[in-house]
């Protein structure tokens, strides 16, 4: 056996998410099985590091799949670019020891959320970002950012229900930068809970219109409370930019 | 009456251009100049300047309308952006003399072309550039693109049919710009003809393939040929950016 490791692209607004949920729901997972399996003409499961929700997209999305026979790199990415539908697209190829796993061997993952902050909203971003009339504050944003980072309990900032797993993550950094009214968000970290960068940004959001102080956060996050961030950002402004592997 | 003056972005990938067809056809003039009408209670032609093509898609349209009241400015431009579809929107509002006519009163138009230029397409850019995975020489592109500057007859870059309006354009600069395999081409001229801008996009590639030197652009444009030129580059990589008045 051989083992595979893609890096993919996607819009994903058309799609349910990454992963495979059966009852005809069309998600990322499905789409690249479908493909793999006719064009190897062998049933195969596609294993992804993220399962990036319903409409988020993907510049740097890592899965990685086993075959049983070795096929040259650049073939498989050309066959499955040919293949795939063109809103989902293979940038890289790498043949990877057997023991390689898109999620377990992953140590750090970047997001990327945009925000389009003009008065009017943007025609060809409106798929690509949330967009606000009312004028951020950037600085102060930036300010309630530096409170994330380090290792919390984000029980706060997420959706997953409470199990026995924990609900501790490490930020390592969080970064804002506008240019001419399009705000990018760019936070790294040792992994995310279900939901949690949505809330990060929304939290982030209040912030940057006075609805929260940046003082605030600490709090927030030692409450542990669903109800005390801000709006859940929608899924169209936020992208899987890159995985990280040692 | 009072005369407005619109800046307009679009998104023109649904739609059949800027001009009223009738026939049911779905035009950017269509849906502003019913927008204004409902808005306003009266009856609306609005005045543009650029017929784009079929899927063309504009950053900095203009067009203007004549009101029978007097209406503030910001809220023109509000009550329209909260009415028009997301793939339309207002950028500006301004009031002008009544002898402004946004297509007679302009003077220079600023055309931008983008190519995504790598082995894989990309799934963000699909709707909005050219795909090429042959690797362009941009150097021979740029050294071509100085042919085209200055007053020639154009006709072998447009689909105008012949008739007694000159077919002289002028070219006051070409610049190409790539950054991480997004090639930018801008195109900035007294007016263009017809097409103009999408065979003259289509024989730059020609030269970035190295099927056509850049020397034989100006026997291309003396010719007065039609069928001297590369291929017509598709409607959804080209973007109406600029619009220069006195």
């Amino acid at each position: 056996m051989y083992n595979y490791r893609l890096t993919i692209q996607y819009d994903g607004g058309r799609y349910k998410g990454w992963q495979r949920l059966g009852k005809g729901e069309l998600t990322i997972q499905d789409i690249l099985e479908q493909v793999l399996s006719e064009l190897y003409s062998q049933e195969i499961e596609v294993i992804g590091c993220s399962r990036t929700d319903a409409g988020v997209h993907a510049i740097g999305q890592v899965a990685n799949f086993y075959l049983s026979q070795e096929i040259p790199l650049e073939s498989i990415k050309q066959n499955m670019n040919q293949t795939l539908p063109e809103d989902i697209k293979i940038t890289e190829v790498l043949s990877v020891p057997m023991q390689f796993h898109s999620r377990y061997s992953a140590n750090e993952k970047t997001y990327l959320y945009q925000i389009w902050n003009k008065e009017y909203p943007n025609p060809f971003l409106r798929k690509y970002s949330m967009f606000l009339a009312q004028k951020l504050d950037i600085k102060r944003m930036r300010e309630a950012g530096t409170y994330f980072l380090g290792t919390h309990d984000f029980t706060a900032f997420s959706n997953a229900k409470t199990n026995k797993k924990s609900m501790e993550r490490q930020i390592y950094s969080i970064e804002l930068k506008e240019i001419n009214g399009l705000l990018q968000i760019r936070i790294r970290g040792n992994g995310f809970l279900y939901n949690m960068v949505r809330w990060m940004v929304g939290t982030l959001v209040e912030v940057g219109l006075g609805n929260l102080q940046p003082e605030e956060i600490p709090e927030i996050i030692t409450s542990r409370q669903r109800n005390r961030t801000g709006n859940l950002a929608p899924a169209w402004g936020l992208y899987l930019e890159k995985i990280g592997y040692e």
